[in-house]
């Protein structure tokens, strides 16, 4: 039997686009004698709808589609992601659920079992989880279905509890027993550049400790913060068997024989380095922010620095330059090589660019503050005015030409709360907000490994957030590498103070960076959104209590 | 025997300070001859901690306080809250316990059934339900212990999907086979004006169920967003005995055989207003923010209009007059009277005032930006750089005189994105966010009942931004009292446009609001936090997709 694999880029939401793609891909998998094509999880209203889904009329209208896909299968068989109503009178209102469908109706509705809830996910929020395993017969195989966490049962747990597992029930222990032919997967697991080896490694897994191939279906596509990697698999007891592409929609069809037949390292994979893979996450991430939403342009506060020079090249590289400006706004502190590697940049880009100095508004407004400032010295509040100026005027081209604000911040600043809450923290999208100050020059080398883009001064120079004279981020924060160190460990690994000493690092140093990241949350709450590329990014995934004693 | 319930005021990850308060009122139960105090949920870290308790260090430090609460408890027993660790190897890593301490030792520990997540509840991302189910015996008494949500196995459900439960099991079913003498329901329950007859409901048809006394203890205090109302109360099978105060701490002491015989009407409560409750919720939100956070003063943009008014006064009543100081910050819009009006009010009140023309500064901006938008016209751009001059000014202000500045937006504002991003949506914390138009003018009259002190013109004139010449709310937004009434109906109740349109509003005008909110989505994103009043308020209870195609 041919089974055709579907790895579509949907739009929460969109029914009808959503609706389209999968009827285009349903005709195509019949035409090429495919006799069951499949979809990844929540196809039909796309992956996470979140609170929508407490819309009835939102439940309605995924039931709609799911109608019409089903008058569709005729001569092949489909499974698709949607949302099913819990008919018992006690419980979750849905169910995460696959439709089987053939012969031109829904035939079998399985339901997912492990409902992940931490991080980014929250499907306990929605969905009543599932207690009740069967397979499903079809042109005499035995098919296992089953829908994204369900296979992550043996996932690996850094709990420091010594726990084995995170639940209680193993799906595929359930559903072994009734001998299953293969099992599919239809999944919408985000990328993170930490996890693509976890993500093989638990498919060859189950397929190698259960004996049968597994067919997974990934979602591609970014939906505002998460990025959807797609990167499907078919994979047999022996290994990986083929893996499709990521960062796009990709189509295959697999011939079940084939793949049990097939020997693992039949075929070799493409690695890709890690800075590689998180460039191509940003570039869909902000081109699927602008597409999804009907956004044109956007425009980037350039300051020579490498935060926005890298933001820029990414945007260029997601929208094009034409849909692209760039906005210069030296002040008294800036410095000729910064306005000279910004026009530089931008000019490489072939983007084009505008200057205003912002020394004149600045002064303004320390003439209409002076009354109340009198002759307190200067500080903080100065350097903030310039930012806030800066963030002014972008959102101003924002609001007369559309262009929305790419925001510059990297993670590490977001982390210490070094920068300014309405100045460089306003934008859109974060573009840079999960990528650490080291990755970010990773990410400059790589995108000038072949010839410059980014001004080499720009990468060179120390980075300084130019709001007093002689500023350089170095009067403020550790270096770089040790600050990073610190804060992976202690945000995406949640390690202690103490844990994180016996690292090596000095205790003064790391007490005082974790104390900036818990006393600056107070800014991130009112971060824009942030493109995720890590296991652990700020905004929605990450709930820490703003009013709070820390230690 | 006598039951002691301390209603207190914790702060999360304050362990020294909640420690002593537990410690304190264990004391003076003790001496008071109570034989048992009650405490409320996750009482020795504050509820609620989010992503601390993936933090291995904070769980320790929670079970460090237990002991030493437990060691405390000689010649009296208590029941605390707090996180315990789930010794098996699957499952959550934690339980949401009950700990039962008498002899200096910890006794038993109680395990939480129903893991609310929904809204603002996130209790499955964290804990494992308890599958076990047994009471505690203590001088001769069987003691049925219970944690909040427990007792809301028959809570009133909205889903529009003929549910009867929200759960599978019902944990006081399960209970009151062992024959409880008395339940301890100990809880962090948030204030919602909507919920308080619910609250009570659940209590007394418990208790009327059961045929047992309920003793519920709830925490009071303000957690950034939440508000937690305290109330806790004595039921018994006839009704309500007692409730202790709303909004303050309080501890109280009541004797079983008393609460027994006593009959129901013996006590009669206090009702008060639903305004005079989002009054009480606000201040009490503003004071822990700032009381909590450690910050000592605020500062208000006040405009001369009702929500500016209202959130000084309720501010002022929270901090004092003296920690607050308000910016008058007028162009050649504001009319005369705003200023007047905004003086008046800042007069009443005794709070120190600026004013601050940003007239200069605005041409200033006009100037910068000319030779780049050239002879376009004037729109929504300059009306925007007014309210972002104004936002820097208030933070310029708040980041030389340490102010924290007031978010002044209200909700019907807040949900149609009537509103400018880091403008006038600026602040550490919005205090009208979660309160409608239409109840703003509610809370202004219930400040003015006894003598004016909001100017009442500040009330009688149409509401107006003041961002162009003769420019009136009513210019872009239908009237309030229809438009708060879509959005109740959108936001809180989850109807459809259909179901909206039946209500007898037009429909093009119900699915002009709706649209306004949905596309207003991103703005929200970046929302200060919003003091909870009602069932769904902006922030993290309400999870809505920015990128998405919405009906």
């Amino acid at each position: 039997m041919k089974i055709a694999i579907a790895q579509l880029n949907f739009t929460i939401g969109a029914f009808e686009e959503n609706l389209e793609k999968i009827i285009r891909a349903i005709r195509r998998a019949r035409q090429e004698k495919a006799a069951l094509v499949v979809f990844s999880e929540l196809a039909v209203c796309g992956y996470p709808p979140h609170d929508l889904l407490e819309y009835r009329y939102f439940i309605e209208q995924c039931e709609g589609s799911l109608q019409r896909i089903a008058a569709e299968c005729h001569g092949i068989a489909a499974i698709v992601g949607g949302p099913a109503v819990n008919p018992n009178h006690r419980g979750k209102n849905l169910y995460n659920s696959a439709y089987f469908m053939a012969n031109g109706e829904v035939q079998r509705v399985i339901h997912k079992t492990l409902l992940p809830t931490y991080d980014i996910f929250d499907e306990y929020r929605y969905f009543e989880q599932n207690t009740e395993f069967g397979l499903i017969n079809y042109k005499g195989f035995n098919i296992a279905v089953t829908i994204c966490e369900d296979l992550w049962y043996r996932q690996p747990l850094l709990t420091g509890y010594g726990k084995d597992r995170l639940y209680s029930v193993c799906p595929m222990d359930q559903l072994t027993g009734l001998c299953p032919d293969f099992v599919v997967n239809i999944a919408a697991s985000p990328f993170s550049y930490l996890q693509g080896e976890i993500k093989a490694g638990i498919l060859t897994e189950n397929a190698a400790r259960y004996k049968v191939p597994v067919y997974y279906v990934n979602q591609v596509g970014a939906h505002t913060e998460l990025v959807f990697d797609g990167g499907s698999m078919v994979v047999n007891p022996d290994g990986i068997i083929s893996r499709m592409k990521l960062f796009e929609e990709d189509f295959g069809i697999y011939d079940t024989d084939a793949v049990l037949a097939a020997k693992a390292g039949s075929v070799v994979l493409p690695r890709s380095s890690e800075i590689s893979l998180i460039h191509d996450a940003l570039v869909l991430g902000i081109r699927d922010y602008f597409g999804k939403s009907g956004l044109k342009s956007a425009i980037v506060g350039l300051s020579g620095g490498i935060d926005s020079a890298v933001t820029l090249v990414l945007a260029a590289r997601s929208l094009g330059a034409t849909r692209l400006r760039a906005l210069l706004m030296p002040s008294q502190y800036s410095s000729d090589h910064s306005v000279n590697d910004a026009i530089a940049l931008a000019r490489n880009l072939g983007v084009r660019y505008d200057i205003i100095d912002i020394r004149d508004t600045y002064w303004q407004y320390g003439q209409a503050l002076g009354k109340v400032f009198k002759d307190l010295p200067e500080d903080i509040s100065e350097e903030n005015i310039q930012a806030r100026i800066r963030g002014n005027l972008l959102m101003a081209m924002s609001n007369k030409f559309g262009n929305i604000v790419l925001n510059t911040s990297n993670k590490s600043e977001a982390a210490v709360g070094y920068g300014t809450l309405y100045g460089d923290m306003c934008g859109g999208i974060s573009v840079l907000g999960d990528v650490y100050k080291t990755e970010v020059y990773r990410l400059a080398d790589f995108v000038n490994r072949d010839r410059e883009i980014i001004p080499q001064n720009t990468i060179a120079k120390p980075p300084s957030a130019e709001l007093r004279p002689n500023q350089k981020d170095s009067d403020s924060l550790p270096e770089y590498t040790i600050l990073d160190k610190v804060l992976f460990n202690y945000i995406e690994l949640k390690k202690s103070t103490e844990e994180i000493v016996r690292l090596g690092i000095d205790r003064n140093l790391v007490e005082k960076i974790i104390h900036m990241v818990n006393l600056s949350e107070y800014k991130r709450y009112q971060l824009p959104p942030v493109l995720r590329i890590s296991t652990k990014a700020f905004g929605p995934g990450r709930k820490m209590p703003l009013v709070a004693r820390y230690n």
